[in-house]
């Protein structure tokens, strides 16, 4: 309701006010949508890249009737994003992610996702608290350049996912997609733990506070999230909701994931890290308590909410890169403000390089397996490299939070870096889109064969899978068995994280499935 | 984002102000959906009733620990319904409608939809005007004696649905189904027709007026969105999105639907029949042409958001029922009040007995056939008669948007009004809705056997169905064939909708269902 200004809305008072740019952009979403489509075979655009353009179009097209007066159809609110768009989007992450894959390769994920974005942020709020001021820049508080790394350590993995196979790279297509997702969790949490520091408490003390109150977000938010999602399979499993009808089993499962977020927001937690475990339990054990009608919609509704979330951020991401006002209010000339960019390009560059490298390295010294394929090779590192590079919805989410009050800005300092933080997400996401599909198919030319006939219905199982079934299937013959559990025993001993997963496997099957249900062998991921 | 008052997100500008609310009113949502599924085999509560009761229950809550300062969570705003709350519901009624039995049933819907909310509108109308002066209620316009005729003329048959069963009782099913979704859209539709309506305008050429300003609304309305329908089944069809995904099927899906209605109300159509027929026409066509999961998808997912919103509505009912600010502002004595609720409540029961019954004699009389099953019965008359007496969410909607600017009321009269739709709602839907299953037990005896047992897979067709069967039904043998021809030829002859239902048949296999897709055969209802 709060999507056309208040003013204009408390002093026409009439429905067309509101009404009339809804309709327009529920009309430009549908464009996108059938667009997106028909671009779907092209090698260069992918869906983000498309709203995007579309965005920037319709951007000009109403700047223009409106005589340079708005580019905008909405104005975004900030909080219209994180009540309304980003959970969808992260709750269908966490449903839909593999878990066996994820947590086989919990450890890369996690180096990447956390320590990365602590390392990302540390070079990009560096830099610029060393560079912004030498291009004239200035005024920026301790707080803000912080916020400024966290905004500009917040990856879109989108773009890569889309081009990557994930029967043939399962490692890449795991590390790449969870990485996503925690970066996603990572970079707004460490985002509120840094907004409140001040200049005067800068130190080893406020680095550790800071790390004190990450952990401190992380562990409650996972916590409140597990327990959204217990509860959700509890009940629906407890009060036998299928028997009756899939229409309450679906809405419960998006309420209780809702009010997970909303609850965590509510408590200053992290929503996004509460939405995304919730989801993680809840296609874990509460999808196997309702019924078939009730899987098939779930997967496919809670897929196609994230998707307009997302279509719809990208679309205002365009139309707002045109708005004339935040151009105007900033006051940098020309060469200053290219000088801003380039610089927070370069340091977004440099700081990723800094982390997927050496923390590839500690994965690959980590994991004691003989396995060549469960190691992050150099064609590999640099695709992870090249994957985050994209900036996307959080980061323009996450400026908006720090730089206006309610999607508005007055201050010329808070407009350049809303505007700097728009030109880095068109450029990265344009640029480096349009590169990454012919980029993977240079590093992994084995991926070439099968893009462009993504419906091929039957595809070899890739080696790494069929290494890791052994230890998760329970219908097998006795004598597979014994020569399987040989090779478990070893491998046991070679892959601590497989240990670990054993012994949760044990937990689960003996006292949460029970409880919370779920899948009677571990063979669905 | 404008759940909370806008003074209060203005004033304190804190995520709070907007968080708390939602996070109640979500946590609310989930207790009421758990609590209706505990209660579901009670024999007198439903769903609705759960819901206000749940409603008054957390109201009187808020209003202990608010200090008697409010009982509501969120302020209503009319808009909220009618841009966010209301497509769904319509929506999934035009999607989930039985259309061979709708359109089987056709005069008789719509005698009872159209024609029967002008003579409830009529004489409630004529009623307020002659008695509320008398009672002591004075100030009312032309305008509003005609607004409140229509608001207390639309119906909320979701009670008595939930009790009928389809398949023993398939021609009342059917009217009561029917006749619902046409009254919503025709109450609608009359009471933007009446609006302007001036005391010195009336006479018989404002009635003339309100008329066909109705057909014009009622005919754009249609064509839209029969577009909107056909244009959602020709993309879907024409560019095959069913190769790549579902998600962006079932993504356009409720795009175009929801176009089609904001569209409509853009331009001062009824977007509820709009978008009624956006899903007729979708569940017809555009269902056919997309993937299995997606139709399963679809079915249940918008099923699910219109069981949410109609939640969510009764849900706000019941706590806007104590909302102390309306009652202190309605200046009229305790005495004068009940007047005035029993004259409605009279009204409502007077004016909507002086169609059914008068309207069910013309039906049988149209209905030429020897059939027996397809005269409305005396019993059936009492249940259509019964079922239509509750008012709901539509009621509380359009009082709102004619005695309520956003939600706000400063006058006593507008405030009265407002208390006495409350009232009304809240009284009908908990009273006569517990009466309603006992009521239909006694007046329907061969559906105790079934009630109860929702779960029963297997039920013996009706003999109605069987007799419409032969006319739909493609794949049988040459001699079953013959001697249905015969009876379809003698049927043709007496009964004119068949007819007309066959030769729209032959249309829509030659020429609509090669564009548009659809489904092989006509067994699919």
């Amino acid at each position: 309701m709060d999507l056309t200004s208040d003013d204009a809305a408390i002093n026409l008072g009439t429905t067309h006010q509101q009404v009339v740019p809804i309709t327009l952009f529920v009309a430009v979403l549908c464009l996108c949508l059938v667009i997106g489509h028909l671009l779907d075979e092209n090698r260069w655009v992918n869906e983000s890249i498309t709203a995007i353009i579309i965005g920037l179009v319709v951007g000009t097209i109403i700047l223009f009737t409106s005589k340079w007066k708005s580019s905008q159809l909405l104005r975004f609110d900030e909080q219209l994003f994180f009540i309304y768009l980003l959970p969808p989007i992260i709750f269908n992450a966490g449903f839909s992610v593999k878990k066996k894959q994820f947590f086989h390769n919990f450890i890369p994920i996690m180096l990447f996702g956390v320590t990365g974005v602590f390392i990302s942020t540390s070079i990009v709020s560096a830099g610029c608290w060393w560079l912004f001021p030498k291009l004239g820049l200035k005024g920026l508080t301790i707080s803000e350049y912080l916020s400024v790394g966290t905004i500009f350590s917040s990856t879109d993995t989108v773009c890569t996912l889309q081009v990557l196979q994930q029967d043939e790279t399962p490692l890449l297509y795991s590390l790449v997609f969870g990485e996503g997702v925690v970066n996603d969790a990572t970079s707004v949490v460490l985002f509120n733990a840094v907004r409140n520091i001040t200049a005067s408490s800068l130190g080893g003390k406020a680095a550790l506070r800071i790390v004190l109150n990450f952990l401190y977000l992380f562990c409650t938010s996972t916590v409140l999230g597990v327990t959204a999602g217990l509860l959700a399979s509890y009940i629906l499993r407890g009060l036998g909701f299928g028997r009756h009808s899939s229409v309450r089993e679906i809405s419960l499962m998006i309420l209780i994931a809702y009010l997970s977020y909303i609850l965590a927001e509510l408590f200053e937690l992290s929503g996004i890290l509460t939405v995304f475990f919730a989801g993680v339990l809840m296609s874990h054990y509460a999808w196997h308590n309702v019924t078939e009608s009730s899987r098939i919609t779930t997967r496919h509704a809670f897929a196609a909410m994230s998707f307009i979330a997302e279509t719809f951020i990208f679309l205002y991401v365009g139309m707002d890169a045109l708005d004339y006002e935040k151009w105007r209010m900033s006051t940098l000339s020309f060469w200053t403000s290219i000088g801003i960019y380039s610089t927070v390009m370069m340091l977004i560059l440099v700081g990723r390089a800094a982390f997927v490298f050496p923390l590839s390295f500690i994965a690959n010294y980590m994991d004691k397996s003989e396995d060549p394929s469960s190691k992050i090779t150099g064609q590999h590192q640099v695709v992870i490299w090249w994957a985050g590079l994209m900036r996307g919805a959080v980061s323009v989410a996450l400026a908006f939070k720090q730089f206006t009050l309610s999607g508005v800005t007055l201050d010329p300092i808070n407009a350049t870096m809303i505007t700097t933080t728009t030109v880095i997400v068109l450029f990265s996401t344009v640029v480096f889109g349009f590169l990454t599909k012919p980029l993977i198919r240079y590093l992994l030319p084995s991926n070439t064969s099968n893009t462009g006939s993504n419906t091929s219905p039957s595809r070899s199982t890739s080696p790494k899978e069929d290494m890791t079934l052994p230890l998760l299937s329970f219908e097998e013959s006795a004598s597979e068995n014994l020569s399987r559990a040989k090779e478990n025993i070893s491998m046991l001993m070679e892959r601590p994280v497989y240990t670990i997963h054993s012994y949760w496997r044990r937990f689960d099957d003996a006292y949460m499935r029970p409880i919370f249900g779920g899948a009677r062998s571990h063979d669905l991921s």
